[in-house]
């Protein structure tokens, strides 16, 4: 066993962003990664199970926090009120990791296969919030529909929020977004 | 030159299709196809890239089909109503269609790579709406928000079509689809 590394998982995710806008993502190497971070191999692998796993490994943690949100919004919240409480909770996570957001972001863009892995987090995000709203008696088509809504909403705002200057949050792009998309669907 | 087949494009997805199911989209050769279909490998490749293409050849049409009704909307048309006008005429291609539209559907969610293949065609889908969008004036993110509506109602739509008894035609259940998604999106 090695020694406990303080921020370690930080640190090997940040020396990866650095190395994939760098060189590219094709050809960093997990030794490369752990090199720059100052940590072993085995310590990389300890927190990630790939250099892949360093993009999405947060995927997860968000669906789940997405999830809870909407579970613990109140009864009687309209389904679309339910997911507008599921934003919110997802938004700040994102407060102070724009420049890491931005990084991925960029890495991500200029990879096909990687592009793909973001089209399948986000379907299952998706897929995961039609079946929490069906949990809360939301019927079908109504559930896939607002889920589809959230998504695409959160994604909307979370491209402005990366293009944005420096001082606007995610959470407060993320609500316009939502207004938006609202007023689009009255027809506006 | 080969002599012209008639049909030799439908009688090739066809073909694919009943293979597919049967044997699984990995296992089954170009060879088998061009023999099930009673046509040659010649044939194949003059319809088809590769077996793939069989699934999402048609992708492109829909896409020009999409974007060409958006465009074609009325100059006074409000974005939501203008992705309406789209999604008729996406759905009216699929009338007689229901059958391969199942089998095709069956051999995707089987197959990892092929439900990418499918988002991606679904995301660029989305891209090109946005573009169209604001090409008819509209500012972002109501642009890209309205596309994205598109492509979840008519995703929804797809899906309860292909699950629903034999009397409901697409046209239909997409109109409904978006009448729920505007409900929901109003806090129904």
């Amino acid at each position: 066993m090695g020694r406990w590394q303080p921020n370690a998982r930080e640190r090997l995710a940040e020396a990866a962003l650095e190395l994939y806008g760098e060189r590219g993502y094709e050809q960093t190497t997990v030794a490369e990664i752990a090199k720059r971070a100052g940590l072993t191999e085995r310590t990389f692998f300890r927190h990630y199970a790939d250099k892949r796993e360093v993009l999405f490994g947060g995927a997860g943690e968000l669906e789940d926090l997405f999830v809870r949100a909407v579970t613990g919004a109140s009864a009687d919240a309209a389904p679309i009120e339910a997911v507008a409480a599921g934003l919110d909770a997802v938004s700040e996570v994102f407060a102070d990791r724009r420049a890491f957001a931005r990084a991925r972001h960029a890495v991500i863009t200029a990879n096909a296969e990687l592009k793909e892995r973001e089209l399948i987090k986000l379907a299952s995000l998706s897929t995961a919030l039609a079946g929490t709203l069906r949990g809360r008696g939301v019927p079908e088509p109504a559930a896939s529909l607002a889920a589809e809504a959230g998504v695409a909403v959160f994604r909307v705002g979370f491209e402005r929020w990366l293009a944005a200057p420096g001082d606007r949050d995610l959470t407060g792009l993320v609500r316009e977004a939502l207004t938006e998309f609202r007023a689009v669907a009255a027809g506006g």
